[in-house]
């Protein structure tokens, strides 16, 4: 790591540069760090299939952005048609990932200003897209606030995958406690899962606590439950992918045994996420669509293959912790304990 | 993998040839296989350390054979002190890896018979070694087929870490009982958690059952929290470092997690491990010492740096799981169901 690395609390998984939309290649993280250029839709949801982009609400953001390229391509084309022309981009930016949600309330928002749009429509999405990115990025402050109040008392907490400034709009989510309780000075000690088989852990939460000078300790995921019969970290504290209507929590694959382990051991569960990442038409988990990336991830590692040839695998990278095994859902728009259908509800009323 | 690659079922990790101790270097499986020749005690507990040969029973077994190397060499340099010269080497062995008993077992059992030998003590000792040897497999024939009575309902298993023919003498223990309840017909799918840090589920378990043509299904070690919420896998089956007298098991990192885990969803914990992992002596698995391997296994995967350079790491290569949390131990004794200090002090008597 060059001692150059910018701080990760300013670093930006995604930029609208210029004309075009820049995105941070995590798949290169912590090595090196790059950039790459993306000017229409379908190469943003390439971007986002290949996960050079990842993590909720950063695919929500990048997605918005693609509908600005979208609709730019298509009015250039043909300024009467626009809105109708770039529905296959929609449905491309849609279908890039399956199990976070955010991406479909980003495009919705986005589609949500089309009736009201005169002549060409960049100015106006890219001022819509803008919003939503620096929304995240507030929603994540105030999210930070709330969620280091409730464990002001803790010194050690375990976080999975990474929810921070890489996966964010900025500052993170579960990270953006951790990084708010840090700043309080209670914080001791952050344990990370290393996070197979993509390794969010070890590659992008790791380096972005180290950056701040937080301290970080890496475990393998299976030391989870070894840790927390230690008796020493109070709290589990996660981001979510998609927030079903009564709790249920979709996100990456691991969170729901780290939340049994919890559980087991009376250590606190909490769910970090923007209120974009709930939703409502969803009742449950069990209809959440859980994405299987396949076998290459599983048989590989850092590049090189790990397991014989051939070899069958099982790759859900997200499952579903139920509402009952989690202690307290923190959203911009308040704290939710014990998190069930009608206090759901009643926050969004 | 060549289409020649031997049966793992014949597959011996550590074969005594003609004057020497040869080891499968399992850390270049399942790419490479190739044998290590080793003709003292120093370099046989190096290889142990550094993990050419690992399994609680099969570090025992060449333990054994280190004595043979290093009796031979402290005979033919003093024919009558070497009980004594020969203990820096014993010590050296003893300490090569800390949580497995069956080490210490071992060079117990060898240390028993320097009283009765005249002479020359490699002939006496070698056959002690090579009963030992035998003896391992005998006992992993032995629980296979108890353990394989235990499940014959039971078509999907879950394994951790490798416990088959390269971490015994051969057969394997847990292994051994998947091998024989797939041979018994009944069991149509194993699921084999690749276990990090070393992979020893995806390098070697999986090798194991896909040469003997066991369906086997390989998954991130997170992802066996959200596999036992599926309600296929009925058992969870793994072997042991060392067991406690009131029945505690020391074991392969993470299995206290997939015990939690099974308990959670009803899924029952089934441990097998010959007499020799048994160590008495310990009370409780709260004595047991716990094996930190330092920061390069966590640091990096499969020779790639995956994690910022000067992170911090915990690893723990093995856990402890609470007797409460065991449903059956399968020993070559007899299988002892819902385990406790009685039930095993029974057994042994």
């Amino acid at each position: 790591m060059s001692a150059k690395t910018p701080n990760p609390d300013n670093v930006r998984p995604i930029i609208w540069h210029e004309d075009h939309l820049q995105l941070l290649d995590q798949r290169l993280l912590p090595g090196k760090m790059v950039y790459l250029d993306y000017g229409t839709a379908a190469d943003a949801a390439t971007a986002i299939r290949q996960m050079v982009v990842r993590g909720a609400p950063a695919i929500g953001i990048t997605a918005a952005y693609g509908v600005v390229l979208a609709a730019r391509a298509a009015y250039r084309i043909d300024p009467e048609k626009w809105r109708t022309a770039i529905q296959p981009n929609l449905d491309m930016l849609a279908q890039s990932r399956p199990t976070a949600v955010n991406l479909h309330w980003a495009l919705q928002r986005m589609q949500s200003r089309f009736s009201n749009i005169e002549g060409d429509p960049e100015p106006e999405l890219l001022r819509e897209a803008s919003t939503i990115h620096a929304e995240d990025i507030a929603a994540n402050r105030k999210m930070g606030a709330l969620g280091a109040a409730l464990i002001a008392d803790c010194r050690q907490v375990l976080t999975h995958c990474n929810t921070g400034s890489l996966a964010t709009g900025g500052y993170g989510t579960a990270l953006g406690v951790i990084r708010s309780a840090w700043q309080s000075g209670t914080l001791e000690m952050v344990y990370a899962s290393e996070t197979r088989p993509w390794l969010q852990g070890a590659r992008l939460t790791a380096w972005e606590l180290q950056q701040d000078n937080i301290p970080v300790t890496l475990i393998a995921d299976s030391a989870a439950g070894f840790l927390l019969s230690q008796d020493q970290v109070k709290w589990v504290i996660v981001g979510a992918d998609r927030i079903a209507a009564n709790g249920d929590v979709a996100n990456k694959i691991g969170t729901y045994g780290l939340a049994v382990a919890a559980r087991h051991h009376g250590v606190q569960m909490m769910v970090v996420a923007p209120a974009s990442t709930f939703d409502l038409h969803t009742l449950t988990g069990a209809e959440i669509p859980i994405e299987d990336r396949g076998a290459d991830e599983i048989v590989r590692c850092a590049g090189n293959q790990i397991a014989p040839d051939g070899i069958a695998t099982w790759n859900p990278v997200f499952d579903i912790t139920p509402t009952a095994l989690i202690d307290v859902i923190v959203t911009e728009k308040g704290v939710i304990h014990r998190p069930d259908q009608h206090k759901i509800a009643a926050i969004f009323q």
